[in-house]
């Protein structure tokens, strides 16, 4: 325990070995012993509960896992707003607070953020963690630790959403209903964007974007033939202009889809990371004053996240279609499931 | 005289046969009569004094011209800051102040728009013009008639640094030493910008734009391989990060540089029209939120653009390479003189 | 009818002698003949259908009423929105489109606003107006005529919620749960705003602020010693701090405690006009980075006004109390049940 | 020499013992050894050359001054960007970075800040400091460490302006012409405000503004019945409509006039504390969206003075008009200075 720190009564499990999850070689994981930092006197120590099962990239043995929620353990002796028992979902980059970009609020794109997951930093899919206590959020009590984890995709869309400046008069195309387009769909829904249509080539997927809400569903090709066609079937759709588009996909395709069905002085916010070049028709776009918003990551959007957890103005839940435990064997099998496309939409870990 | 109107005593060229520059055939100039409307209540007739020998592109007989200053003739009965004898500079566009887009601030995007020698409406390259008195500026007593005219190129520069927020602490990098290129770095730097480097692939365009207050030129080439280089190359000249950079060509290897060039948080407006459709490294720009800034002519900028030319802060003069008089002859010299290329930066006709 | 335009086949109406209410003297209505205006190329004429019942300020002898909607009679040969026969509520306000502000999309400050019943200009309360098109707007078809009636004082709700910036992140205070209060509470709600505490002297008052959604209610006194600790009691209600304040009343109690109850950052919003001098804690305030946000009227509000209540996001029928015809009796009887106080929160005319 | 630091060779100081100015009561000063805290990692040790004799509030025996530059002697094992021997500025407040005010780029709101001579935080009066790196910005070979010291009061109308929103289209009005009025006069002139009047109630020190630039110059009373008229006055000294006003007094009779004097959609910052109450006309100035910004100290504002400083676009050179060396007989002597009035304006120390 932390000198002058507070700990959760009710269990050792601070002197436990502390297991996670590593990579330890191509698409190889597996479950080792993963040891604490000591506890600063900013920090939380915190039992992870609850985490989604997500996409890697690293080059070195190291833990896995950024979406995650769970219960404080102890806190540094300088933490006033969280005690041993609290239930909290973890905002998963520390950032330096010294660069020009962190002074000025834009701390998502400190070029020295240290990010779960992001070699060379470990994830968090272990017992536990110690994090910043400032980046555990409490959860309120009618919202459980799996949509806490989830306040880590939904934090995509609303970043985006803000940057985009979607509110009640913000007519919302989305491209592309995978499971950034859902969570931005959802998002936007929740800024209180009037209409939303949203544009997908399966028609599984656009099934699930309008039971989640959508006011208008639209099938497309991946010929870029067809985007004048399109274009109209989705203004048609939307009753009036695209203010916004969100392009959730990054293809050639969606963006000048997007970049041509937004209406002038509008925004087109390219979310998605599809192709790298892009060939799209940005000159007529730009002479009718459509602006492409960028997006990293997103900050500050935990606090407002579970706002809309908590009231109901966004039920992440449907988006959960699997769950595992945390033995070698589930891990493995939620990777499987994870990747293999297919109806799941987010798969979770219950630790 | 328009009922109730207030006119010009030293003239009766109201009653003269009004002449202009006709577009007649494919590149046929012919100076013909042009009759004018009649002048309503918010109306002034200006008797043209000065225009720029601007590109057109017409479809049926029209008047050519639209970046003018001339001397106010006459002005409509409820005119009430303009009389008779003052010298102005005209803004060439009249919106509709009906449309949503009017209505918001942002009527240079208006869909209803009568512009001068936008097909089909007339140009102002004529002896007179009737015209909303709003949108005729007076001019201060050491401001040129010339000089007025420079507002309309000026106006380009002056709304794109506005739509990038250009201010005392924007690094800026201008793409091309063109005249589109030269007003943006002039206004750039009226708008208090510390450093400004600016790139173009010709010497000669280079030097002018040192000659004008360029803080670092650099000499690039066409070929796509080099963006890399070219970028460090600039970063170096600039001493530091790109706040904002303007593509003022609009091609796909301008564009690119302006990309990889701007800083995280930054943004690139597109002002030059090169290529329609771009193939452009968008998404990893994105990632580094810097957005793309579409920019469509100009609003409200004659007042800024005459206290600009007031206070010295932008020196037109030096822009204004040639100059021709109002007769056949020398009107086909001058578009000659101007599509040329060459030394010709901006061409005026004084009439 | 107008040369060129279009008429209401099922109707006669515009040759009918047209009624209208005059005010005449001081405090005496008079149902008299009210001429109608030429109809120009972009107007409408308006049979008035529902109005409600407001204050006046007059001079001279002059038609009052400017909350209203009605259908169309006839419209101008260049009006291509509307045809007869359309459901529309009248924005009451003809800016000049020639000013500064008005080109900069502020048109609500326009010093040459031609407002329904401001003087010299005439209301609307009478069988029928000539109205500008573009200010006349299309209800859906589960919009009724009174609710359309609403979009006037919705809209100043609405403008306020815009300048202060609410969305789903503002806690919101509402000081005064008069007719202003209560539309500025309803606006907050569909502008996102996730909690909303309203403050008033008046237990009816309040009362009707919690049926309509309010989050929180506290009764105040009007002692200016009890502000500190009505903040106090106002945090609680809360349960977090006040990110924006709107003084719906306009005395120094009101805006003091506003003031006083914003957090750091915050904004106040000065929307009721009670004391023109005020003797108030500003200084405090401003050093805690709190700015003081002024309102005038609207603009650009009854679109998202007519959004709100097609959406059902506003429900503004509970707000009126009372209904009367257009008899020179009931005329006199509506503006006693206005003045009276009492339970009349908006008072309408059904023509 | 902290652990892995690099510290400068030419010196041995570190380890000679540290005097500092404290105050030990009321308005007493005495010279006496001021320990110095352990060199963090991310911390400079600053051999402190130049600082402005300042005013104090204090309770307990404390080290004084926050206006101050010095040479770096050493630094913490991660710091980058500095080595020993840089001259620098600092920034005196050390903000939380953990609460929502940090993270959303307002720390200057932070409730958790540590600034050098605010209780219960020691000053930087002394001959070395320890201090964030990130806080010590390096000076340019053409800016001395004096005008280095003056970034302080400079930041604060930077911050001003940058609240404010000025730029080349703003005419300003600057209430008061004691020191934060010149310095706030200077900001605006650099973020490019065309015309700017000054007011004042002293002949002297309106003198001073005109020397070092305003364009007007209105010397008013203290008198609450002459604001309309020297509303006048003002606006005819502009030759048009004010755009901002900064209050840098904060009495009744500035602000009154200053909310007076600003056109429909401008704004009023207020900068100077005088009043805590205020009794002023705000209803009329918000009915005519004149909004009232709020000032506390600034944030990010180094670099930005810094670059205004090295192009010579503000010099603040003749704002400093007394020094004084660092001898317990001196520094008594500074503050008697500093206090009396007179021509002071700024008073500084070399040590």
């Amino acid at each position: 325990m932390g000198k002058g720190g507070k700990s959760h009564e009710e269990t050792k499990s601070g002197e436990d070995e502390n297991m996670a999850a590593w990579l330890v070689g191509l698409n190889t994981l597996k479950i080792q012993p993963f040891k604490l930092p000591p506890l600063g006197p900013h920090d939380a120590r915190v039992r992870m509960k609850t985490m989604r099962c997500a996409d890697f990239v690293v080059k070195e043995p190291m833990v896995i896992g950024h979406e995650c929620a769970g219960i404080i353990e102890e806190v540094g002796s300088e933490v006033k707003n969280l005690v041993p028992g609290d239930r909290v979902a973890l905002e998963p980059g520390i950032s330096c607070w010294r660069c020009d970009l962190c002074k000025d609020g834009r701390y998502n794109l400190c070029p020295e953020m240290k990010f779960f997951a992001t070699p060379p930093v470990h994830g968090s899919l272990a017992h536990q963690v110690v994090h910043p206590a400032d980046l555990c959020f409490k959860l309120p009590d009618n919202v459980s630790l799996e949509e806490g984890a989830m306040c880590e995709p939904l934090s995509v869309g609303v970043h985006a959403c803000r940057r985009a400046n979607i509110g009640p008069e913000t007519n919302v195309l989305v491209m592309g209903a995978g499971p950034i387009g859902l969570v931005t769909m959802m998002a936007a829904r929740a800024f209180g964007a009037p209409r939303i249509v949203i544009v997908d080539v399966d028609d599984n997927r656009l099934s699930v974007a309008k039971n989640l809400g959508a006011d208008g569903i639209v099938k497309v090709s991946t010929n870029m033939q067809d985007v004048a066609e399109e274009v109209e079937r989705i203004c048609k759709a939307m009753g009036g202009g695209v203010d916004v588009s969100f392009d959730c996909a990054g293809f050639n395709k969606t963006m000048s889809t997007a970049l041509s069905a937004t209406c002038a002085g509008g925004r087109v916010c390219l979310v998605g990371m599809g192709h790298h070049e892009m060939t799209v028709p940005l000159t007529p776009a730009a002479a009718r004053e459509v602006d492409v918003i960028g997006i990293f990551r997103y900050r500050n959007t935990w606090p407002l996240c579970i706002e809309f957890l908590r009231s109901g103005k966004i039920d992440v839940k449907p988006l959960i279609t699997h769950r595992f435990g945390f033995s070698q064997k589930e891990v493995e099998e939620a990777f499987e499931t994870s990747a293999g496309g297919g109806s799941a939409i987010k798969v979770m870990f219950n630790l």
